[in-house]
Order: structure tokens, then C-alpha cells, then sequence
């Protein structure tokens, strides 16, 4: 049952980095083919480091096809709508945050399912979470946003990261207290955003 | 059969990689040391991280010595030979487009012989031959070429692995096929780098 | 046995490489948590990627939580005592040498231990060794200190290796012999610099 429920928030976390990926990709003026790499580098890369570590088969990005779908889409959506909008920068920061919100949260419970004890699924939860997006700076041959000193980046992915494993050791996970949890990571970090 | 076919063809791949990476490290003034380096991680960069997705025991460059022959052959001829050639950008370039074309071939073949579907097989592919050049780029502090919007690198590579994965399944392959479909990739390439 | 050699050996390495993670981001202007960070992922970095070409379940890093210990001590060491200190990358230099000396030596034994041959297993030492300090660098975007022509640094590693699958082999591996290895290493290295 959990599984579902990390399946799909798991999907939409897919989306939000690649979108991340791609406003990368545009800024930096890749084409659209270097859109599509870069957002599935940012939407599937922390999963994949997830599933490499968890060592129980191929990743989940080449095993189970869907997760191709939110990366391809972001990456059309951003080249074709978004890539000249203004204020990319501020957009890319709040997917990249909801990106983190739902991947920490996931991460969490992928290890947790996997047998995982409950310090080493929150380690790999925030792993999860920064993963992606520090693949997707590195690769952009950028500094990644994670070592940011004006604001918090792991903490919220801490925090969410000890929540889910707090909800699933406690039997309260469901979809809906996930995705609090998942709110709480993107509210916090909106809030060192704006006033970090 | 066909693995045979994919090691003759991996290990061609790894000795153009493992140049094209050498080169890298000349023109970055890295020493002998460093051409190696930097040649085996470009050369074995990707079949690494195949194999680490496979997840089918240690990576084929760890466990069959064989793959270290190229990988150095290619170091140390760039090194003592090749190094202050007068366009090695463009020789980079050629050989950087033969690893190409053999790893898309190889690494969805590898796939398919382990057994994933063929979209996970060309995915995997595909991932295999931009992998090993993105490790060099990255590792030499550059914007991987993958990423160049003058040309055309990814679409040869999928290509390459979309014939390796048809001529797999119609059991039409061998290493002349096999090696007419990574022609095809390294045409596709150096056509795009000439008029792109 | 000598996998309680290789696990005290280990965790001294991963205390130096963070150390010279958590300097290097007290250099790049990165906060506390940017610290713990760079530092975990110098000095884990190495270990996980040993682990992850090893294929035998989830990395050390992961399973077993003694491992953040080190690195998490080195971070706020670093972070609160030793950041402003004068010469700090002549230090990072030094603690970079010590993880070096120490990961050759515990790369090749958990290789060896797991039933790698001698070849793999110095392979896998030396990329346990340099790898933790790439991933460092690559992060904190630099060209990363194993490609500095001036001095030897793969070098050292190698012959580390070497002497710790010798000794392995001969039977004569033990803690004194194993930390004699490293020493040797870590004097090779630091002679390289001074005269380098």
C-alpha cells in the first residue's frame, strides 16, 4: 500500500525536478534535446542514485516505463511554454522545492519498504532528495543550489525525511499524511526562500 | 552469441572513448597519470554505469581484466604520440563519435541479454554511450558536449540503440549488422557535426 | 578478520576525507550544513561507490550508522574549530593524503574479502581511493586535485593497493602491517608535495 502511495507522489516529484531541469536547460541554452536530458537527469537522477544504493534490481526509472511520462512531458511543457517566461530562476527554485518536498518523503519510504532501519531511510531519503538536483547543477557545471549558504535546502529534506519514517513506523501513512508531510518540506523551504 | 559480438564491439568502443578522453586530458595539460585517469574514465565510464544499473554483479570493467587492455593502450598512445597533434579538438570529436556509436549498440544489446524490455534496453543504451562522455566532461570541469546545441549527439545515439534493439528481436544480429548500425550512428554524427 | 582491520582503517579514512571535504567548503563559503555535506560526501563518497561496484547489498554508508560518525564529527570540527585557520589548504592537502593512504588499503581488502581477484581488487582500491575526492571536487565545481600534473597522487594509491593485496595474500595482513601500508602511502604522497 505504501508503495502506491510513493508511486505516485513519487511521479510528481519526476515532474517538479524535471520541470527544474529543463528551466536549467533553457537558461543555459541547451536545445530540446538537451532539455529532455537534463530534466530526466534532474526528475529520474535521484531516484536512480535511491535504487543503485538499495541494491535490489534495476532502478525503477528503467524497470517500470511510466516514469519516463512526467520527465518527457515537463521537458516538452518547459521548451515549448515555459522557457522564455520571466523570472525562470524564482520558477526553477520553487519545482526544484517541490521536487524536494516529495522525493525526501518518498526516498524515506522506498528504504523503509526495502528493510532499511529507520536512521539509514532517512539518510537515504535526504540523499534521494538532494540527489537529483545536485546531478542536475553538477552536469550544468554549476555550483549546486544545495550548498547555498542564504538559505535551507536539507534541512526541510531532514525534517520531511523524519516524518515519513515517524508516519510509517507509527502505521499512519496514507496518502494524504504523506503529502502533509511533503507540504510541510516545500512550506518550509518557500519560507527560507523569502526570508532566508 | 550476441555477447560475444557485444565484447568485441565494447572493447573497440572503450579504446575510442578512452582516446577521445585522453585527449581531454592533454589539452587540459593533466600528466601521463592524468591521461590515464581521465582515458578510463571516459572509455569505462559508461559500461560502469550500465552495468551499476543492470545490477547484475560487479561492472564488466572490474571483473574481466580485459577491458583495462584498451583503456590503457589508448592513454598511452595519446600520451606519447598523439598529444600535441594540431586539431585534436576535431580528432576528440571523431573519436568521441566512434565510442558513441559502439556503446548504444553494445549497452542496449547488454540490456536486452539481461533480460530488460526493449524500451528499457534502448533507454539503457542510450544512457550507456552519452554516459562514459559526460563522466569526462564533468570530471574536466566542461559543460558536457552532449549538451552543444550546434550539433546533434543524442538522437544518433538512440537511433543506434533502436536498430541494435530491432535487429536483436528479429534475431538478425550479428557482428556485421551490429557493426552497420554503429556506422549508421557515427555517419548520423559527424554528418551533424560537419553541416550542424 | 581483516574486515575489522578494514573497518577501523575505514572509518580513520572517512574522518580525514571529510575533514578535507568540510575545509574545502569552509573555503567555498558554503554554511554548516553545506559542511556536513561536502564533508559526507568525501568522505562516504568513495566507500559507496566501492560498495556500489561491489554489488552485495545496500553501501556500508548506509547499513551500518557507525559510519556517520566520523563524518559527521569532522564537519562540526571543521566548522567550529578549524575553519578560519591559516593554511587551510596546505591541511586539506594532509587530511586528503591521509583518506588516500587509508581508503587504497581498505578498498582492496573489502574487494579482496568479497572474492574479487588480485587485478580487481587494486583497481578497486585505487578508485575507493581517488574516488571520494573527485566526487568532493567535481561538487564544489574544481578540476579535482588527482588531475594536478605538479605532483603524484594516483600513484601513491596504487602502490597502496598493491602492497595491501600482497599482504593479503601472503596471509601476513594485520593491523600493524595494513597501517604500515597506508603510512607508506601517506609519506609518498606528502614527499610528492614538498618536492613535487
Amino acid at each position: 500500500m505504501s508503495l502506491d502511495i510513493s508511486l505516485l507522489l513519487d511521479l510528481v516529484g519526476v515532474f517538479f525536478f524535471a520541470v527544474s531541469g529543463s528551466l536549467l536547460a533553457a537558461r543555459k541554452g541547451f536545445d530540446l534535446i538537451g532539455s529532455v536530458l537534463l530534466g530526466s537527469m534532474a526528475g529520474l537522477g535521484g531516484g536512480v542514485v535511491r535504487d543503485v544504493i538499495l541494491n535490489q534490481g534495476p532502478p525503477a526509472a528503467f524497470s517500470n516505463p511510466i516514469y519516463l511520462v512526467p520527465a518527457l512531458v515537463a521537458s516538452a511543457l518547459v521548451y515549448f511554454t515555459l522557457k522564455n517566461v520571466r523570472r525562470s530562476g524564482r520558477l526553477l527554485l520553487m519545482f526544484d522545492a517541490g521536487g524536494l518536498a516529495l522525493f525526501c518523503v518518498t526516498g524515506t519510504l522506498k528504504a523503509l519498504d526495502a528493510g532499511m532501519n529507520p536512521g539509514a531511510g532517512i539518510l537515504l531519503g535526504v540523499t534521494t532528495a538532494v540527489g537529483g538536483g545536485i546531478l542536475r547543477d553538477i552536469t550544468a557545471n554549476e555550483v549546486p543550489s544545495v550548498f547555498d549558504p542564504k538559505d535551507l535546502y536539507a534541512i526541510p529534506a531532514f525534517i520531511g525525511a523524519a516524518l515519513a519514517s515517524g508516519l510509517w513506523q507509527l502505521g499512519w501513512l496514507n496518502l494524504f499524511t504523506g503529502g502533509a508531510a511533503a507540504a510541510v518540506v516545500f512550506l518550509l523551504r518557500i519560507l527560507s526562500l523569502r526570508y532566508g
